[in-house]
């Protein structure tokens, strides 16, 4: 199944089916209102939407309309809670070479992992409003998974079977404010602003063969302002997600709706380029002694997407521009 | 006015209006279901609900009922966004003496925060589930505020106005756990499980003038298995929680209803005692070489409460359990 959440001008927006190929929408929230509601009551509404969604897929459906990657929010506009990873090894390894860090313990056998803001999510093709150029503007594609109610103590075996939904996501990262606050050891605040997500969650059978260990084994294609940028794979994650999900519940459950990230998706082979520019920045300093490229600039774009291997489209493309908020009002 | 969540059962529970001796309490959802409504409409609920709780503290109000705090949730069972502080520098002056650990660059000038899980949080009584004693099960006495929506680049100033409520914390800790997260700069993950709230919210006017700065003027006072543990003073924070709020929505709006926590209440002075476990036991490291008291064991309580100086009420009482968390299911 392919869900998304239509920007109807409310906070959490309201549920649509969207067929495989993404052309063609229908309303479902006369089944679930709004995706959160879908996680919530996953075992009782799943049927219902997955009869309209083959029936939306074979053409037959009165109700549906052309799916406009423009109107929707993303999938959940907002999640309880919001963990994100960093494991992509080869990702970490350059960032130490080129900035002289000393390497952290235990990277191969304990994820990385910090509390990002999910209160807020932008949609794929929406404004991402910062406030200034000079906090490093940076853009991480990643993939993450939306997980159902996860029990405290839940093994890595046990989470694979609460992962609901797959998801793309655009992880923007203010590069100037990260080292201070990795530096006080009570990780990122200020240096993480709202992350996008692509247009559509999908389950994990619309990967295929590609939804394999946990992991998207896929690459994500990165462009920034039209120019290819990196295609890193993502079966290099070196813990699959229901690791992470267990991870994460040590010591808590987890609410239905909480979405893990991967961490920027990273490979080993340089010669796919990176889907972040602060990776990028690395591999130069490394090689020349210092970076060559900028970070992002009011009015850039990043377009993010994964495919499938044929080509077909799976969970559409994030692409959306950088802007300069504006001034709050009290 | 003062704020509780009735638990019936639901997962956002309902909300309760309760008199300013905790004594009465009323139905308040016809006005706002959940206080996380009554958060998002503030400025339409309000006169409803101050009318209402006036009506109930004259004693006038058909439908009043026994207030039992054994029957309510956190008032706001699960937030969108918890962002906790710490903000009483000698908790971390003690800290780096006892564990000889390098001082945080600029902890005066610019707030430690880090972001929270805010999924799943404790009532006053319930009882908190945790896997194993061996992660150092700690308690951490605090204050917060809850704010409504705050625009991105809001001042301290501006801040001010978005304080709706103030609240009471008991922001459980594994401390065995914490020293490997915070090592990785990624912040805290399962060294931070749930944390547990006092019974009532209350509006800023109801501290009178221990409101102030931004500050909850009032000692807390905490016991640990019916002991006095300590009784230190929230006016020591050191920066207000205005600050707090201008800090987290820098790169960020936040949303209505996100809750941000002081840290640990901590004061120089020895003698009013600590609100935490770790901090008694970097005094008998400092002092002693050693630490003589250990971590909290299933089955030992903490009592958390601070009253206004003429004895009188204010947020109730958290008084909690720890108990051994049961095995998961898939």
């Amino acid at each position: 199944m392919k869900l998304a959440t239509l920007d109807d001008g409310s906070r959490d927006g309201r549920l649509l089916l969207v067929s495989r190929d993404l052309a063609q929408a229908v309303d479902a929230a006369d089944i679930a209102p709004t995706l959160q509601a879908a996680v919530d009551h996953w075992w009782s509404v799943e049927a219902d939407l997955r009869s309209r969604y083959d029936a939306l897929n074979r053409g037959s459906l009165a109700g549906a309309f052309d799916f406009d990657p423009d109107r929707v929010m993303a999938p959940l506009p907002r999640a309880w809670q919001w963990l994100d990873g960093s494991c992509f090894l080869s990702h970490g390894e350059l960032m130490q070479r080129a900035f002289n860090l000393d390497p952290i313990d235990g990277v191969e056998t304990t994820p990385l992992m910090y509390q990002g803001a999910g209160d807020d999510f932008l949609g794929a093709r929406q404004d991402i409003p910062l406030p200034s150029e000079a906090h490093g503007i940076d853009f991480e594609g990643e993939f993450a998974v939306l997980v159902d109610e996860v029990p405290m103590g839940c093994t890595a075996e046990q989470a694979l079977g609460h992962i609901r939904l797959v998801l793309q996501v655009n992880d923007v990262s203010l590069r100037a404010l990260a080292p201070r606050e990795m530096k006080t050891g009570f990780g990122f605040v200020q240096a993480k602003s709202s992350s996008s997500f692509a247009p559509v969650a999908v389950t994990p059978d619309e990967l295929g063969d590609a939804w394999r260990d946990g992991r998207v084994h896929l690459p994500l294609k990165v462009e920034w302002n039209g120019q290819w940028f990196g295609h890193p794979h993502g079966g290099a994650m070196h813990f699959g997600f229901h690791q992470l999900i267990a991870h994460a519940a040590l010591t808590r459950r987890l609410t239905a709706g909480t979405i893990l990230g991967s961490g920027t998706v990273s490979n080993a082979d340089r010669s796919v380029g990176s889907a972040c520019i602060a990776e990028r920045r690395a591999i130069e300093m490394i090689a020349q002694g210092a970076p060559a490229t900028g970070f992002m600039r009011f009015g850039d774009r990043v377009r993010m997407e994964a495919r499938h291997s044929d080509g077909s489209v799976l969970f559409g493309a994030i692409d959306q521009r950088v802007v300069q908020a504006g001034a709050p009002c009290a």
